[in-house]
C-alpha cells in the first residue's frame, strides 16, 4: 500500500457526507444547558479520526445509497460519533487518562463528577439521534452492540492485574468493547442502503476483524507512540492495570524469573497515572537515560519480538476483514474499505 | 391521613404486579458477566422503596388495564426501576456518597470506575426494555424524560456552591432531575391503560409536582433524618456544595453577619464527605455536645423555621397534585395515589 496516503485521501467516496457530520453533531447535542454546552464545544473542537462516521457513509457507499437516505445516512453517522464520544469521556474517567485528542480530558479540566454526567448526556443523545434516525432493525442492532461494549469493558476492569490473561480472553475484550460498535456503524450504513441480509453479515464480520486489528495497534501505539501525534496519554494500560497483547505475548515468553521482573515493573507502574499531568515527562520516547520502569518494560517487550508478534497478529485480521469484502463488486467505497485497513496497520495515531 | 399507613397498604391495589417486578428486573439485568452480576445482585438486594414501577402500575390502574398488556406494564416498571438505579450509582459516585438503601455504595464496595461502568449497563439495559415493551409514544416519552433528568443534573452541578441559587432555579432543578422521571413513569402505565391525551396529560402533572413534593422533602431529610431509617449518607447535600430548599430560605431570611456565618460552615463542610465512612459518627442525630459545623447549620435552619418552610411549599405541590387527579372517578388506584402523596410527606426513609 501507499505508506503515505492520508484519511482524507481515503476518505475522498464519502467526503462530502462526512463533512456534513460535525454540524450534524451539534444538532444532536444542542441544548440550553450553558455548561454542557461548553463542555460539548471543547471536547468536539479537537477532531478525532471519524472513524465510525466513515464507516457508516462507506457501508452506504458499498452497495449505493437512494438519495432520500442522505439525511438519515448523515444523522446515524454523527449520532454512532457521539455514543463513541461517551464512552470515550467514561473510559478516561476510569482510566484516570490527562489528554485525550491533544487537549486536557474532561475529567482533569471539570473534574470526574461533570464527566459522568456529561457522558450520560451524550449517551443518551446518541441513543435517541439513533432511534430517530434508524429503523427496528438499525435500533434493535444498536441496542445489541451498546451491551457487548459495556460487557467488554466491565470484563476489562475485571481482568485488571490478571497476569494469567490469555490472548483469546484479550481478544474477546477488545471484540467487545470496540469492535463491535465498529460492525454495528458499517452495517447500519449497510442496512439504509439496502443490501441484502448476507451482505450484512460480511460487512459486520469486516467490522470485527478491522475493530480487533485497530485495537491491537491502538494497544501497541500505547507502548510505542509518541504522545503528540497519538494524541492521548501514553502508558495508559500499564498505569491502569490493563493488560494488552504485547504484555501478554512477554509473558508467554519469558522464563519465571524475568516474569517476576515483568510483574515488578508492571505493579510499579500501575496507579502512577493520576499524579501525572499532561507536559511533563512521557513514560516513554522523552524521558532520559531509559532507566524508567516504563522504558525498562518496553526495553523487555522489544527483546522478545512482542510488539512484531502483536503487529502480525493484527494483519492476521486485517486480511481476514479484506477477505470479508470480496463478494462485493469493486466500487470507490470498498477500495476505501481496503485502504482504511491497511491505514490502520500504519498509523501512528 | 392515617399517619401508620406503611407503604406496602398503599400499593396493596397493585400488589400482584409489584411483587412481579423483582423477577422482571433481574430478567432485564440477566448477563454472563460474573462481575456484572455480582453488583447487581448486590444492588437489588438492598430493597428500594419501588416508588417508580408502583406509579407505573398505578397509572394503568387509575383506568384499568386489559389483561393482555399485564406483562408489558411489569417490564416497563421494572425498566424504570433499573433506569433509575443507574441514576443513583452514578449519583453516588458525583456526591461520593458511601451509603446507599443502608448498604455501603457500589464506588465504595467496589470503585468508581466499575461504578460508572455497571451505571452504564443498567441504563443500556433499561433503554432497551423500555423500547422493547413500550411503543413509538412511550419511547419518545422516555427518551426525552432521560434528557431532562440529565440537563437536571448537569445545571444541579454546574450551580453547586452557588450561594445565589433562587428557589425558582432550585424548583427547576429538582422538577427535572427527579419529578420528570416519576411522571414519565406513571404516564406510561396510562398510555399503556388507554387513557386519553388530556387524561395523559393530567397524570404527567401530577407526577411533576408529586416528585417535586417528594424531593423538598428528601432535601429536608438530608438534614433531619436518621440515617438508618433514611438508609443513606447524611449531610451529603451540603458535603457535596448542593444548595437545597432549608438552606436557601436561610439564606433568604439572615443577616448579612449570619450569612457570612453560614456560608463558613458550608464551605467547612463541603468536601468534608469523602473521608467519612459508614458506621462513623453521624453529622446530625448522633454527635455529642452539637458543637460540630453541621448541627450548627441544622440549628439555624430550625431557628429561621426554614425546614417548616420547606414542608409547607411541599404541602403546595401535593396539593396541586392531587388535584390533578379530580378528574379521574374514584377507584382503589386513585385512592393509593392520593395516599402516596401524603405518605412522601410524612415519611422519614
Amino acid at each position: 500500500m501507499k505508506k503515505e496516503m492520508t484519511l482524507d485521501e481515503i476518505y475522498a467516496p464519502v467526503e462530502a457526507r462526512l463533512r456534513a457530520v460535525p454540524s450534524a453533531i451539534f444538532e444532536i447535542l444542542s441544548t440550553p444547558n450553558e455548561l454542557a454546552q461548553d463542555v460539548i464545544q471543547y471536547f468536539f473542537s479537537a477532531p478525532g479520526k471519524l472513524l465510525r462516521p466513515a464507516l457508516t457513509c462507506l457501508g452506504a457507499e458499498i452497495k449505493g445509497l437512494r438519495p432520500i437516505q442522505e439525511k438519515r445516512l448523515i444523522a446515524l453517522a454523527a449520532a454512532f460519533e457521539v455514543f463513541h464520544a461517551a464512552t470515550l469521556i467514561h473510559d478516561d474517567i476510569i482510566d484516570s487518562a490527562y489528554l485525550r485528542r491533544n487537549i486536557p480530558t474532561i475529567n482533569v479540566k471539570w473534574g470526574p463528577e461533570l464527566a459522568v454526567l456529561v457522558g450520560d448526556y451524550l449517551h443518551d443523545k446518541a441513543i435517541g439521534a439513533i432511534f430517530a434516525g434508524g429503523n427496528e432493525k438499525i435500533f434493535s442492532l444498536f441496542l445489541q452492540t451498546a451491551g457487548l461494549v459495556c460487557d467488554g469493558e466491565i470484563r476489562e476492569l475485571k481482568e485488571k492485574d490478571n497476569f494469567n490473561l490469555k490472548e483469546e480472553e484479550y481478544l474477546e475484550i477488545i471484540d467487545k468493547k470496540t469492535a463491535a460498535l465498529l460492525a454495528c456503524t458499517i452495517e447500519t450504513g449497510a442496512i439504509l442502503a439496502g443490501v441484502s441480509a448476507e451482505e450484512a453479515e460480511a460487512l459486520k464480520r469486516f467490522g470485527r476483524y478491522f475493530g480487533i486489528a485497530f485495537q491491537i495497534v491502538d494497544d501497541c501505539l500505547d507502548f510505542t507512540g509518541n504522545e503528540e501525534e497519538f494524541g492521548k496519554t501514553l502508558g495508559a494500560d500499564c498505569s491502569a492495570g490493563v493488560l494488552t497483547m504485547p504484555l501478554i505475548r512477554l509473558l508467554q515468553l519469558v522464563d519465571e524469573n524475568r516474569k517476576s521482573e515483568v510483574l515488578k515493573i508492571f505493579s510499579a507502574l500501575d496507579g502512577s497515572l493520576p499524579v501525572r499531568q499532561a507536559g511533563t515527562v512521557l513514560q516513554g520516547e522523552k524521558s532520559e537515560g531509559g532507566t524508567n520502569p516504563f522504558q525498562v518494560l518496553l526495553a523487555m517487550i522489544r527483546e522478545y519480538g512482542a510488539l512484531e508478534y502483536s503487529i502480525e497478529k493484527a494483519r492476521l485480521y486485517r486480511d481476514k476483514a479484506r477477505l470479508e469484502l470480496s463478494i462485493f463488486p469493486d466500487s470507490p467505497g470498498k477500495r476505501s474499505l481496503e485502504l482504511l485497513v491497511d491505514y490502520v496497520l500504519e498509523r501512528n495515531r
